[in-house]
């Protein structure tokens, strides 16, 4: 494990969300995001290091949500995980060992196995929350994206950055 | 009662959802679903169990979960959910004793006095949770449906369902 | 105080919701309510006493969840609600002490000095839950007024309602 | 600081809503704010008090609830706090020092440290908390604007005016 990560990846359902899906009679969606998530993402940019989303779910309330927080690498539909982030690794040159991961369910436990930082949220299954390696308080749609962020990169170095950033909510 | 169900039955408000019911001012009608859920149903088909839905509502954005989780068999605006159950029994050849249902509220309790595991969320009416045989920690809303069906199935079964499979959540 | 309540009124936002109210950014707005409050109009149409919805809201969405549960008065944009009430009790010949009211925020105080019956959410503003004297212990949008009903007319009452009853929900 | 603000300015996203934003699939946004912060706006403009909002976001929806509450300045996608914020302390002839802010991220820290009544929700992260001079107890969207007002106002002041207003809520 080096001393920061040079990809920061995330799940989507359950993590920037509490796991919520509204459903109309008809075909709309629905998923509630936390603005406090958006900081995470301010905090990994400030210091260079792009921001992945990987989610099974093939919906275009996530590449929205993508769009406006400006996040690097979008997956939606994506079943298999470790075949994607291996995929991200090779491309700009990076080992699972750099790699971040926060997800919270089965289909995130053979990535949170083999990647450097693998967070989890404490609204999450026992039996996955058991891969973290990186202790988190918050739940899924709390925040958690964000407290991922803080916790790797350092509360030293996110003061650093609070001393220079001011405006980030979306 | 046998050692695992041949049959799932689950109501769905206050059971797949906290109870709430968003209404605007025209037509619309949301439901706040949850995506755990979608492993119990997972889970029950790995071991090749049939799940059903009963409810009273008769709502199409029921259908639409239900569809997308393959649910086998949807009662859609079910007055006696006894009734129902009773000709789901005899229609794939088994007995109330091999039924297993969760549910919440007043038109939940005779199909709960009946069937061989009876499942209520921790949110539901005492007068509704003095029915259940099968101890739950969670609320409706919060994944206590693929909790009951950890439970009933069993964790070391669960876990052995974890090593084969790892793209589940919807 | 008579033994039972003759009229049931309830106030809506805070009462049957937890507050909510949910803007998008053209015309719509969405109220949240809860599926167990519906058992509370069913005990007391059991019983054949009315229930009334008093709001200074003028919401159609109130309308639209007022007929599916069959509410006997609605006053919508109800600006004086001891007014209201004066007026319902005239109409069907009952004081107020035969009234039973569940409010929680500064325009239900008057009223809710006046009646017979008085509710108020434990999530309400101290100084709005100084004047209830019925003790309640659940938040607006939780089924609080299925429990001020349950409350008020006492669990061996419906006890008694359950037997004959098991289809509610709505 | 004086006895009493002259102006009172608040952030939205996280103070009058849990931070929470909902997407659809397409354009749709929705935010869900509370019933009981209208009613700190009635109790400013009682005492003459004008009330202003000051949001990164560029959302109508606040201009909505903005109108709905007679908000007396708005300010949409504001990405300089400060600047908005001495615009109207010209404009209106007072200081900094008699302006009372509620906020609770990153880009609201600036802003707090200038005014005479500072305030953050107990749900913001500890490094905004700590520029509050103001104590709260309640989470954004649970009614802490209106927490804000009633204690920098005084409840000596609120039951004053209790006495004078009953219907508030919107």
């Amino acid at each position: 494990m080096t001393s920061l990560p040079k990809l920061i990846l995330t799940d989507i359902d359950g993590v920037w969300t509490d796991g919520g899906m509204y459903y109309d009679q008809e075909e709309v969606e629905l998923k509630k995001f936390h603005t406090y998530d958006s900081a995470g993402v301010l905090f990994a940019h400030y210091l260079g290091i792009p921001v992945g989303i990987l989610t099974g779910e093939n919906s275009n309330i996530v590449r929205r949500r993508s769009e406006k927080l400006r996040i690097d690498y979008l997956y939606l539909g994506c079943k298999d995980k470790v075949a994607a982030a291996n995929e991200l690794c090779a491309q700009i040159g990076v080992t699972m060992q750099d790699v971040a991961y926060i997800g919270d369910d089965l289909n995130d436990i053979n990535l949170l196995k083999l990647v450097g930082w693998a967070g989890v949220p404490v609204s999450a299954p026992l039996y996955v929350q058991k891969f973290a390696n990186v202790n988190l308080t918050k739940k899924g749609g709390e925040g958690v994206f964000r407290e991922f962020v803080e916790v790797i990169l350092g509360m030293q170095l996110i003061e650093h950055i609070l001393n220079g950033v001011k405006q980030v909510n979306q």
